[in-house]
């Protein structure tokens, strides 16, 4: 289990999100306090949007919290719309490659969460990624997979509707090798413009999620960096949020119903 | 391309093969003299054979030549078979899990050379390893895929047949998508007890490979690392070696002959 | 705060001290349980004792539960005498060079505790070091000069005298500056022949040391690795402990008392 | 020795200058051409002026070439003043903490060079640092030291005067133990709104330096990273450069002569 937080709003200093509040995602790496985990230190990731349609990254297997050129960069780097994301690993080695937000063209994408019984299924949700969106994937995780799976169903066309095709996926795959879907999915992307969340789980549990209309901007975290002043909105299970620059919406989220021709 | 280098006698020092020489491991990640590139920084690996049937294994992204804890490892270390890489990346980014050697069980694996086209044919070829193996895959070079088709295709059982059958493995998924097979493959690998390495490619260029009796053992390697005292014999392409403690033997190699029912 | 463990015995793997216990080292890099901070992320090291009059050093910035070298050396490697540390700083960044034990010539030393007011002494302390020690400094850390000083003071003709001196030094340079010295030193090191550790505090928080004879040998550590079995010897402060392979004393330890001339 | 570039003028991205050129400075850590080695694969870093009075850092240890975050972050980031280096050790492990630029407040500094007999001198050096500067000190490089003797030498007030003292002071030291002084120093370094280089040497070796009056601003190299188009001055030895916004003066440089009495 991992914690990030992300951000669309007016210009900021990334610190000003990341970290400079009293429990920032930094402070998060160290202790956090809803995680399974408390300590998120295999490793860290920044992807944020300026200039041009793609975003930059920065990604490193130091905690966050040992980080000099993390602190430097969020201290330095203004951006409208960003993500940052800290890792607790619970499967795929502590690599650079492994650590999130993961990014294809404009896209971006983090994480928190995870599909149970992945080494069972891994193959077959990678044959269902077309040869173009494979060999851009880098690492071993499930996250990076779920990415490109989403990418495949269509991100582009929409976003919710490729994100509950890819849930489909995991559960199908599952379904195929004869395990119960057990799978958590608290996830935020962007494509340059808006800022995408999903909070689901197969069970009653998934993981946290909330999100707060500030004085600049709107911030979307798996778990509160500032427990003082504006307050914070807990997002239901089973969500699906949509950021814009103009407002939000939260929808309800299930994964696809079975389609009945699969590629995979 | 990459350089590395292989011993098996009397136990040792690993500096005595790997930092001490005059034109060491060490020194050719810095300027090597019969390679490619003569810079091959991208990381260097060492697997070595103790009082485990296993190897250790440590492997980092540093060039060998800045790293202190690979000069105080191979000043500490004695071992009686171990083998010892440097890379120069042509494929796959700079990762722990892109270095040699590879380590499964009892074996272990270095290569220089390369696939040419790999990324058409990638794919094709991981289908062809078992789930268990599979699992096993840590990073994305053709290399590893390489050694992991060496053990589906019976490493155990029979060194050279294993490699012969991993190469037409790669000759016939180039084929299956019309590319003529370009395949560069001088390797050296172990299961703990003798010491094996093929020299060949699909052309006339099949990177260098040298062998040395010396006073305390036999030597393998991509490159000779002393100009001066005991002599070199280079091994011809197309060849098998196989070093035991009792003497060495060096055999034709060719890919095997196309089977007529392929599982991939 | 740090943690870390000795070992001097038997020919042992270093895993069976440094990995394997239910709650070794390694796991108490994740959550210590008698330490100020729960989390030693940052950083860790070996140093063992071979068949070289000095010792392998072995040390990175990563966490040690994320750190796959460190687990396949400790699996591999064997050693009747060793030191491994786990880092969590409190001054000096995040860097190999900070990383703990230090090594000169034969010895080795690693440290749990604090100079507070360093910063205020640092050039002070740096001056009594003759210029030869001075140049094989290579961090920031209080921990690497309190080992150097050491070595100035005589740590080959008699380890407790040389400590006890070292100690006086840096009382003294809190003096010299009107501060109430405030030092923690919970420290073991070895000459590759004899393991010492010593347990004192300027003030009653002397971080805890602890001492056990094991089947194979005996153990010094800062918290112990394994509840269970055989029973941990809780060291009272104010102790100087050497451990030899015939047996172990402790005896009362105090800074030497003022010199009428010092150098400093 | 290292190879840099500097650049002054319209916000550009900083791969405009540091990996897009057809012999960029990421080209050069490969196959640097005027330097004395071909190869600086000893880590690098960045320093660039942004919203803020002082730079943002970015160093890592791995080669330039093979750092997936610099080529992110250069391709994201924007700028009208900053500094990049790759460094070619020459003294001081390869450690983040060695790698330039160094920062203190809002200066920025890096250097091509080296003072030669460095350690029969460094103790002197750093004792004619005051305790704050000193606190900075991160490494061990001499480069960083020379940094540090130009903050106490008045770098905010005269920044030509504060370099020919620091170089007064690595001239007499080396005197004061009985060496010749042998000293390179080709550096730029910056307060944030103008950019300052010095080529120097106490022989007839000096580094070489180079500038260039481009379209979109004015650059400042150790070697020129395009061979083609626009035109790029040889700097002289012995000289001193100041780069506005306005305009560029070359001023000769000598180290400044002996003070009657120096605190040192």
């Amino acid at each position: 289990m991992c914690r990030w937080a992300a951000y669309l709003g007016e210009e900021v200093f990334l610190e000003d999100i990341v970290s400079a509040p009293c429990h920032s995602l930094i402070a998060q790496s160290h202790c956090a306090q809803e995680a399974k985990s408390a300590t998120n230190g295999d490793g860290f990731g920044l992807a944020w949007y300026g200039d041009r349609p793609e975003p930059g990254l920065y990604r490193d297997i130091l905690p966050a919290w040992s980080d000099p050129n993390l602190k430097s960069l969020c201290r330095q780097i203004k951006s409208s719309l960003f993500l940052a994301h800290v890792r607790a690993a619970t499967g795929g080695g502590t690599s650079r490659a492994n650590c999130h937000p993961f990014v294809s063209g404009r896209w971006s994408f983090m994480h928190n969460g995870q599909i149970s019984g992945f080494e069972r299924i891994r193959r077959r949700l990678e044959a269902a990624v077309c040869d173009t969106l494979y060999d851009q994937r880098q690492g071993t995780t499930d996250s990076e997979l779920f990415f490109l799976l989403m990418l495949e169903e269509g991100l582009d066309a929409d976003p919710q509707v490729a994100v509950a095709r890819a849930a489909r996926r995991v559960i199908e795959a599952s379904e195929a090798v004869g395990m119960a879907a057990s799978f958590k999915l608290t996830a935020a992307f962007s494509d340059g413009e808006n800022l995408f969340a999903v909070r689901y789980a197969t069970d009653a549990q998934a993981p946290t999620l909330y999100t707060r209309e500030g004085a600049t901007g709107r911030c979307i975290v798996s778990e509160p960096f500032d427990r003082e002043g504006e307050s914070w909105q807990a997002v239901p299970p089973s969500s699906f949020v949509t950021m814009t620059r103009q407002g939000m919406t939260v929808c309800p989220f299930e994964p696809a119903v079975a389609q009945l021709a699969m590629a995979g």
